[in-house]
């Protein structure tokens, strides 16, 4: 048994039918500059009894919304097409209860299983994908699957338009040159107004996919490739609370390497995101205080 | 004998009547999440060799100050209410001099019997509560005397008009009720004009205590409940500075933990503001070039 | 809900009347030097998983014993003296089902009401204390309960001659000649032969305390007050499994510092003592396997 | 390019036909426990430039060996089976050219395919296998080659009676039976006289697998799955100069993890062990000081 | 053989007549606060892998740049005087070989041979010194060739005017004093708009010492004196990137210590700002794509 | 004012003419490999407060000694000959007074000009020399000073056949030659029988220098130049403690660096060390309760 996120029920706890889903998913097997990511979902709930349940950014308590937290997929490192395959069913479980997956990586290639099963539930999906890397390699050291090009594959599922990139600073010349010229938005180094971001998916399917080195190392130093520059913490959480209204299906939150950070502050940082996102990402309907 | 802060004289070299006393109070016996603020006091006189003791913010040299550095209490860890006593009595015995108490922490709890022994000494004491965290809970774990209850006790001491708090980023949603309602002033998230501040506390007696998880944990990652988010270094330094004629009766700063930032920034930047708050605080009558 | 130790059971999952009960008490209040062993019991369960359940030493699994975790006891940090009562009462109510505790500091001071619990119930209890320091003092720091006397006050429990010394290489000189005049045994430096010991307290209830700084630095540098010099791993290992035979009625691991040794090594080795420990101090008709 | 192993050449520099080959295996794929052994290559050389290139302990200097630094393998993170793959293709090559593969881990699953290429260009190979750990599981988490079954499809290699387990402390059950029943020596918690070893190997090819966990956490902390207890450095390099004699046709040393030793002393050890066996791996014809 | 920078090729790949030489001068001798400067080239040489060779930022790839990694002088610890001569002696042969030297320190001492080399060959030579400390003392503790008085002592090969300092914000007062009245300009706190810097010294020869802790120790804390506050990455990138147009004869980049930054984040950004630096002082005829 | 050691008076406190002055030379300008011993001295006084001013083995306390602890020596980084040169005048200056110096170091090249006073008031001066290197060198990096030179410069000065080597176990080959055949003792790898030792040198002037890399690293990482293998801190106390009779006319205590041991183990280990030491050296009529 692991430990909990603060505030999150156990799944035997809650009876709605419909909650926010978070579970872990520690892999980090493609990771090709330095590992750990797996240790980020047991070290975010850790930090998360630092913090309180209630958000006064949002003025809402955690507490009385319905997630539960299921704890981690028990995943066979070495063997990365069957992880992969794990976390599709499981992402697919979820849905047929209509649950929304809160997934916590790992690296973020796990982010592709996970968008592949939310799209075969979805008419048109969009992914909103915030990162300081553009992953739209098409192989990386021989390999067609990796967190260097993971959403180039996510580009071949939900159709290239349908993609849509914030935050990148860094990558080669041909991914910056495919973003512009193919992707349904480029904005690269910042963040746009939020308020665009709603009127364009008001109504739509949305998948987030936070990659958390978009923040500067300032803010969150305990991560893979760590991209000098970028956003700050308080411009994220703007940002993200700024989405309020958005119909998110799925959401995951990648790439935090705990062991990287002594002081514990980047994953806080990151339990911190994560019960803002909870608050952002609930249906009126999944608020037990409104059942 | 202990290490001396950077340009500070021992008790026994200095022969003005009235000077500012730098003293510790090294203890963190209610530190629920993460203890170490015992630590703070040694490592920011280390710290501050790295440093020079003249401030190109405020053009003025600290050792022209009447300032001693009396070491630290030589508190009984696992006492609480022994050590609350043994803090009260010491301020109690500075003021008798005339001094101005400068207090390094520890946590945040022994703001409380400085407090209380400086309030006895003023028709009227106001507080300026810069913080993080909003500590207005009226108990914690089954306890009163906590670091996260200090200020609630600190307004039962001064009143809740008395009591300002500025730069508050998380709490409970009673505390954030509490503090809007009731508080002399309530100023979230970030930091206020210093020139409205200086306008209306002129001439009377103004006890700053200085939660320094207030910093943005970007710029502070030692502290003991770091809260990603918040001022930078700069802001706080300029709203210090700006602070200029108010009339400063008493100071602490508190919840640095050193043994989280291996870099040794944090407890640098603690010195470097303690340096400025010399500056701040130290009327022309106790500045040794002018005596 | 927190982690679990390697093999354990939760209560509500197990039928046995009879069982040992591992918990927490993480409390290091009185710590002087350096504190941190509050964060010991999760430390050990999560090294835990490192391990495995078989011992190859004693050639058992511990998968086959009748042992529960309970988690953690929630201390009120900075109330001393309700942290002793509450541990005292729920040692008692272990008792009460005839259950054998294994308590996981914690500082030492811990020890003094799970003793005083189990005293309560024996008509004559034994006491093997291994530890690097007599823990003697008579007071410190001007109090009577700390780390620093708590074996004295468990003599003024259980009676001097009925406290037995092993190990131990630190101390005032007071508390070397109070132990060599006054305690049952006092084998000061090393380890005696484990069959003297048996033979000597068959029959008899022997609860253990387990101070983890017996060991060398060498091969546990994670602890409050290091000791350099000392037993090693292995010899601790097989003194502690030569105790077979001894009627353990409870038995404590004390003194564990987890955040001072980034290699985790520390933890893993209190994991393993513990695991033998189980094997040990498990009677037969607590073998599930027996049942 | 990479660093360079204190007193090698680059493979450009030698003329000779046979030499030994260091070379570097960075794959921790499988790891399940903690990951990081990819990092132990580059440590490795970076530390042998704190030792010497004399060795008093055998009275020889490195600096007179064939021996060349090859750099390290651009292994595909992520695809276990292509790694796998490639290792076996490139230490075939070495082989082609009658050198000796001295590998460094990366994790100890690479030995699999290192042994799979010596062992078909011997008649009948030996393996000696020093490891806390047995690796002698079928299966884990449900994978057939994964660190912890490594030395069991070794097993199925070379022969159960030709695999020689020294110092095994830990592992399940099974693998304890396995290990006493079926291979050819099996000599848990210490080692053998090694004057026994080097009669009974005498003129056949022999293939030493080191795993550097069997040392003792004192010794070496940074490891994937530190073992408490165990040989100290001075038993591992009497032991190993001990094999003085035996045709040593291959040889690794595997799961070093220098992140977790922040004192870089487990980096140190690894680099002088590997001088010991440089020295102790070379036949005389490939000394270049009597070429 | 060391380590190689990102990109770079080694002297004997590179065929062309002009090019950058990246060369480290790994000598921390004089540093009084906290040595390990001397760790710094082959920190920021193994961080480079972990960025791109194409700059976003500049839409350059340094790929196709005439650069290359000279390696490390090997310098005698302990013989500051030699130390000096030799970097001064190594410059001057980069600069006979119309080489642009990009040095990288290191304490910043090194800037002073390399400064004086450089204006040795030109007629006029302006020094643009960005830099959280003044360094300009004419003594340290005793010694007038230190980092601290480095700058003192460039004035009085330049020249005072011929000085230009940015983003100071520590010192003495005399420091400041000095600054103020003497230098060509002082711009303490922040960075001038690089436009003007551009215009005023167009056509002449400019040298850049950057001192990375001009940056706030919230981007860099790796580094020997942390100066909190003070300017972020983005805001130094974009004063870098904007110098676009000057004419750099030498540029060194100095005062980085890695291991005060276990998050690794400190070397990487010092990598990225090379690699901007390296596209920024690389004439289009040393462009490899251009030849 | 900087710490003190434990149980240490003051200069001004002590009115007895001969004591043991107890000073800090934090100079490591020489260190090749890593500097930091430069931070021992006040990491030992720091850790000392750990343990206590009783020794349990030689049953004496430090309290009743006539020790001072007279800080550190400020020397000028960066200016080698101007460092040995003022050791030299202080250790002159201590034996002027009657004074027996125990030097805490700093690299091992402060031994050279402590000798070197000491050896101009004897008439034969016999040097003990433990550590795990020879420094037998002549040069190093083209220099005839440096710590890899340092003994060998001492026998310059007090002959080879006074200077002893115990415990050395890395060298050069020519040093390992020029040990056993020119100095009066070489016994490598392990440490004699103490009482030939003080059979021998009964009578005689001996000075002690310790380099602390004489223990394993196991129970000292933090070493400027660890060298796995060697004496265990038991061992090494064993000897010392053996020496009782020798007149000691100085001791120094070098290589020791804090930082590289997050456990402060190190730093304990030599303040343990050093406690036997004053112990040892002590003459009676320099112990207080005797005066």
């Amino acid at each position: 048994m692991s430990l909990q996120f603060l505030g999150s029920k156990r799944p035997d706890e809650i009876k709605a039918k419909r909650c926010i889903s978070l579970f872990g998913a520690p892999y980090d097997g493609t990771s090709s500059y330095r590992p750990g990511s797996r240790f980020a979902p047991n070290a975010i709930r850790a930090a998360s009894v630092g913090i309180e349940t209630y958000s006064p950014y949002q003025d809402e308590d955690i507490e009385s919304l319905c997630f539960v937290d299921d704890g981690d997929l028990e995943l066979p490192f070495g063997n990365r097409d069957k992880v992969l395959d794990m976390i599709e069913k499981y992402v697919s479980s979820l849905l047929e209860n209509d649950g929304i997956p809160l997934m916590i990586g790992g690296e973020h290639l796990v982010s592709y299983p996970a968008i592949k099963a939310v799209h075969s539930v979805c008419d048109e999906l969009h992914i909103l994908h915030l990162d300081a890397h553009a992953d739209l390699r098409d192989e990386f050291l021989g390999e067609r699957f990796s967190h260097a090009t993971v959403i180039r594959r996510v580009c071949e599922i939900v159709g290239d338009k349908n993609v849509h990139q914030f935050g990148i600073r860094s990558g080669i010349k041909d991914e910056f040159a495919y973003a512009r010229e193919r992707l349904g938005d480029f904005h690269p180094f910042s963040l746009p107004n939020p308020k665009e971001i709603v009127e364009k998916f008001e109504g739509k399917d949305v998948y987030l996919t936070l990659d958390v080195d978009i923040l500067s190392p300032s803010c969150l130093p305990g991560t893979g490739t760590p991209e000098p520059g970028g956003i700050t913490f308080d411009q994220l959480l703007s940002f993200l609370i700024g989405l309020k209204g958005i119909n998110f299906v799925g959401i995951d939150v990648v790439e935090l390497l705990p062991h990287y950070d002594p002081s514990g502050v980047s994953s806080i940082a990151v339990a911190k995101i994560i019960r803002e996102l909870l608050i952002l990402a609930c249906p009126s309907n999944m608020r037990s205080d409104r059942l």
